[in-house]
């Protein structure tokens, strides 16, 4: 009942979401707001002690000969705090400390692991219970005993790094593909309304609604995606979100070790990440530190009224980065920033408190190591604690030296975008270790270079203005390029459903430095814009749900945009992969000359050359002698927009075309 | 003759001001060119060695006791370089070398100077004559036989040390004020047209053309200066320039060791220190080591073929600063940047050649230890050799620790203009060494503030942005803020000549963090844009040419919107010179809210606020909250803007306005 009756109280709806865009929103009334829902209204918590329904230990398991031999154990139970001993009998293990918190039915357990110990069970033995320790708070007293004793059975698995040999980190070699799991392919109907969830409201008539997809769909269609090229799959996040409404997109978690049950189970993820394996495609998990969904079962029973940023009255973030790093900056605003709430039904998490620091990187570091994947992707990188993320980046990548992770860092300017890098030479307060970024300053400046005409600094001359402070980045190779994602418009709408422009876009994403991403559908011109701020283009991919009018996973169905589209994306992914000048190459840029901006990728003598007119208007290139240095002697070539040989003696462009001409330099 | 002849063949215009703007150039062909006179004619020069009209040994004198015991003298004469031999008897210097160049009448000497040398004349020897050393380009040898020598008298003076301890750098406790000395004040009449100089077409009705300004005009007017609150003089440049036309500006050099006679003379810009430095004004010089005018002796004569950037055809340089350090560029363009020529008047100088990069340092070591000046601008930072850049700064600041220099980086983006300052912990392929530039970022910001409605990162945005990239700079207080400057439209201009704007862009300048400068006028609401590029705003300063009907420098002639302009000015400036808060306090900025942006400057317990509404609409602030760290119980200060006390509870703002309030904090 009383869990009932939170679910009502806490009942939240993104509020960027709201009936603000008449497009989407407005066809039908009942995509707003359920009936029986209210819009969230945000209330203090107070760590309680509510009566636990499910009771956890977690992780849910560890292994041994971590390169970090501590880990805690986090024990949800009934009043578990009152215990304030806790005996292991395991050669190797041994009890470090015992924390407890505010709330009495958690508890934090310090293990040592010994290098060395042997995989197997052992029980955590609770005792010394002291009655009633914090009577103020616990609210029922019907428990055991003092005196009493409690055992917890605990498992540590081998580790498995004897296969991490060969393992190949993300890199510049790889393409990734994302995916929003709910609107790809539903492999699995079985599993779209699942008892005992808040939410059964599947209908892909409504946007904001489930639509039915899963990862037993995602493994259906990989062998679409390694035709294509795709070699790694970023999925947004798959993690349990049991929220009453719009939880479609994963980004309100409400439990770290459970696979949602509408995508599949713990077990189904596994076996995405080793048929993905098999196909030579890595797996990017997609994670938020920042915030939880409300109905988190810890934000529902509060560990400590700090494991979550409380303020007076409801506070958003001011999604201002710069006041991370800003050495003129006032405490007020970094507070604000971090503290201050991303949406109101997800509590903004509080990675100081030391226990829920240590819970997020484990977790972490569990779903690595228990899944085989390959790479998280972070989501709004510069809203948590700074230090927190640079520690989980530290911990991470030293427990799992291949691991791929890139930060989201939806921020503006170079300048801006570059401090989060880690190990770089900028007058940083911290090292963020963080390897990479989602490259937003490379997207804006694609998308000017198509939509504007040249300036001194806009149009094209913005593209090459950001490739030239490369300077401020370690590695820029370490950056994920990317013309759309599940945030913004789709490419092809904003290039106005330009053929020219979509190949233009499309080419330059597949051959400039970093790790090009392709947001699922775009490589058949999938369209969409407008919502908040540009997520209408989560559409569902045809073919991928039961009753599809037409499959265009299937040559057969697609239309001639959509086929052409499809195999210019396959021909340049292919060509790219077995391209070590467009993966690995050295990148040299020229400055744009009448608005015509050509840049060279090179690695041995494997040589491609991209030329792209950022003129509306047709140009012919005739003089090539700036590029005497690559080009040399060579007159021919063969370009692979066009899929035709080419004179490089007068190359001509049409407004906006770009041109990507592969050539073995002498 | 041939000297005249020579004159015809090199005439040269500047191409960036040719009839390109008919509002200020066409209303007097007579304005465009001179009659007998033509537009320049690109040619390759040969360092032939013509007949020596002057001789000259450089520099002109030197000092004992120097960091840098080493010094090279050069001697230019008629095939001076027959001579293999050059002695030198006096206690404590020794001749370490002898080099020659193609051309025959230029020797380079290599001197050492002991520590402890005393001051005093000595002969350089000049023998071991080889005739006709190089026969085939010396075209005439009726010179001294074989065997002869020649004596060449130099001086070493004592060194200036002794008066520097209380010698305090250029800083942000300083306000620069920018003179273009051809426009300021005409303190001396006889010296408008100089009987043997090429260009004697004074004419104050035509913009191209000389006005008579000069430097006994500046020392006449250091008093009106000192009252106003400026304590450092930037003057445009002052070498002469004996160039055929439109050489008023300065910027093409004929001759490293002379003021320009239209300006004074050597003894009268010493005198110009002296005076400044009695009222507590700081002096700067303005340098150039991209180019020279065509007109120098070392052009007309050339040295060696590799002084200059010779190119087979007219190559312009591309001003694009990032090739500079873009780890993606190519070796083409940074070769167009750095050695094509800023304009066909002034050739490329090759500061590679080491003896040229000796010349030009030993020139700036030479005019701050004979004039007593106190700082350098650098013009057209990007485009020498880096290296030498480097070099210079390192040696300068080895020689003069007291010295200010600033590098004018007329570039754009945080991060392009950042990699230009020296010690820095960017990625960068040289330390430039160079303590700081001419912030156009804060400049564009500020323009844009004023110009634009707030959007995400526009308008008022752009400036909090800009700000927040501090982390860029080792020291962004070394930066030199300002509202306009000889190569761009006059702020009062650029904001419509509207008062509020006006005055918020000069409350900003005056309090936003570095070292502020205003351009002569701006005080006094002066206008100007157009021109090739902006430079329009070079009028003459009402009051400084005989015959002016007003007298801006006095009050009784100024109008009401002058003196009030003039009177803000002079309050804010005389304000921040006592300020410890807004000159070298801590900037503490705020988030725009609402497009209302706040920011403190703080230094103990001296606090002040400045609150600019970046909106066209009038805003008043209530909430003070947000500043509660800096504000504490404070409810009152005094608007330095509106002069006048102001309660804090509710702070009005027009529409652009900017309210400086003055506080102390408890």
């Amino acid at each position: 009942m009383i869990r009932q009756k939170l679910t009502l109280l806490f009942l939240l709806i993104p509020t960027l979401l709201s009936a603000q865009q008449p497009s989407i929103f407005d066809d039908d009334p009942m995509q707003h707001l359920p009936l029986g829902m209210e819009y969230s209204k945000y209330v203090i918590r107070e760590p309680t002690g509510l009566p636990v329904v499910k009771q956890r230990v977690e992780p849910l398991h560890w292994w041994t000969n971590m390169v970090n031999p501590r880990l805690e154990v986090l024990i949800y139970d009934r009043k578990v705090a009152e215990f304030s001993e806790v005996k292991v009998e395991y050669p190797g293990v041994s009890v470090e400390y015992v924390r407890r918190l505010e709330n009495p039915n958690y508890l934090f357990v310090g293990l040592y692991i010994a290098p060395g110990t042997s995989p197997g069970f052992f029980d955590l033995t609770l005792a010394s219970r002291v009655r009633a320790l914090s009577s103020q708070t616990v609210r029922e007293s019907n428990s055991q005993g003092v005196g009493a004793t409690k055992t917890v059975r605990y498992e540590l698995k081998a580790h498995p790094r004897d296969g991490w040999k060969e393992r190949e980190s993300l890199s510049s070699k790889d393409l990734i593909y994302l995916i929003m799991p709910d609107r790809f392919a539903n492999g699995d109907p079985a599993n779209d309304k699942v008892y005992g969830m808040t939410d059964t409201l599947v209908n892909r008539k409504k946007f904001l609604f489930r639509h039915g997809g899963d990862l037993q769909g995602i493994i259906d269609k990989l062998d679409y995606l390694e035709e294509l090229g795709v070699t790694a799959l970023w999925l947004n996040p798959v993690l349990e979100n049991d929220q009453p409404y719009a939880s479609y997109h994963g980004y309100a978690v409400s439990d770290h070790y459970r696979i949602d049950r509408r995508f599949g189970n713990n077990e189904k993820y596994r076996e995405l990440v080793m048929e993905a394996h098999e196909r030579g495609i890595k797996i990017v998990m997609d994670v938020i530190f920042n915030h939880v969904g409300d109905q988190h079962w810890q934000i529902r029973d509060l560990p400590s009224k700090d494991w979550i940023h409380q303020w007076p009255e409801y506070t958003q973030t001011t999604y201002r980065a710069p006041t991370i790093f800003d050495p003129n900056g006032s405490e007020y605003d970094r507070k604000r920033m971090t503290d201050g709430w991303f949406d109101r039904h997800m509590p903004d998490l509080n990675q100081q408190n030391p226990h829920l620091a240590k819970y997020l990187i484990q977790n972490s570091i569990w779903w690595t190591l228990y899944s085989g994947q390959d790479a998280f992707r972070i989501d709004t990188y510069a809203y948590p604690d700074t230090e927190f993320m640079a520690e989980w980046n530290r911990r991470l990548l030293a427990e799992v030296p291949h691991l791929g992770i890139f930060g989201e860092t939806w921020v503006h300017g170079p300048g801006v975008q570059a401090w989060f890098v880690g190990g770089s030479q900028l007058k940083q307060t911290v090292n963020t270790h963080l390897p990479g970024v989602t490259d937003f300053q490379v997207y804006y400046a694609l998308n000017e270079a198509l939509s504007k005409d040249p300036g001194w600094t806009e149009g094209v001359n913005r593209l090459y203005y950001t490739m030239a402070q490369d300077y401020l980045y370690p590695n820029p190779q370490r950056n994920v390029t990317f013309l759309d994602n599940h945030d913004i418009s789709r490419v092809f709408t904003s290039v106005g459903e330009d053929m020219t422009k979509m190949k233009s876009a499309l080419s330059l994403l597949l051959t400039i430095r970093g790790i090009p991403m392709i947001y699922y559908g775009t490589e058949l011109g999938f369209t969409g814009a407008g919502g908040a701020f540009g997520e209408a283009g989560r559409v569902d991919f045809p073919g991928g749900f039961a009753g599809d009018q037409r499959n265009l996973f299937s040559q057969a169905d697609r239309n001639s945009t959509e086929q052409k589209l499809h195999g210019f994306v396959k021909r340049l992914a292919n060509f790219r992969k077995s391209s070590l000048a467009l993966t690995s190459g050295k990148t040299i840029q020229y400055v744009p000359q009448d608005g015509v901006y050509t840049f060279f990728r090179q690695q041995g003598n494997e040589l491609v050359m991209v030329i792209f007119n950022g003129n509306s208007e047709a140009r012919t290139v005739t003089d090539l002698s700036p590029f005497q240095q690559q080009l040399g002697g060579l007159t021919r070539g063969f370009d692979l927009t066009r899929n035709a040989e080419v004179s490089l003696k007068g190359i001509e462009l049409a407004g906006k075309e770009t041109r990507v001409i592969s050539l073995v330099s002498q």
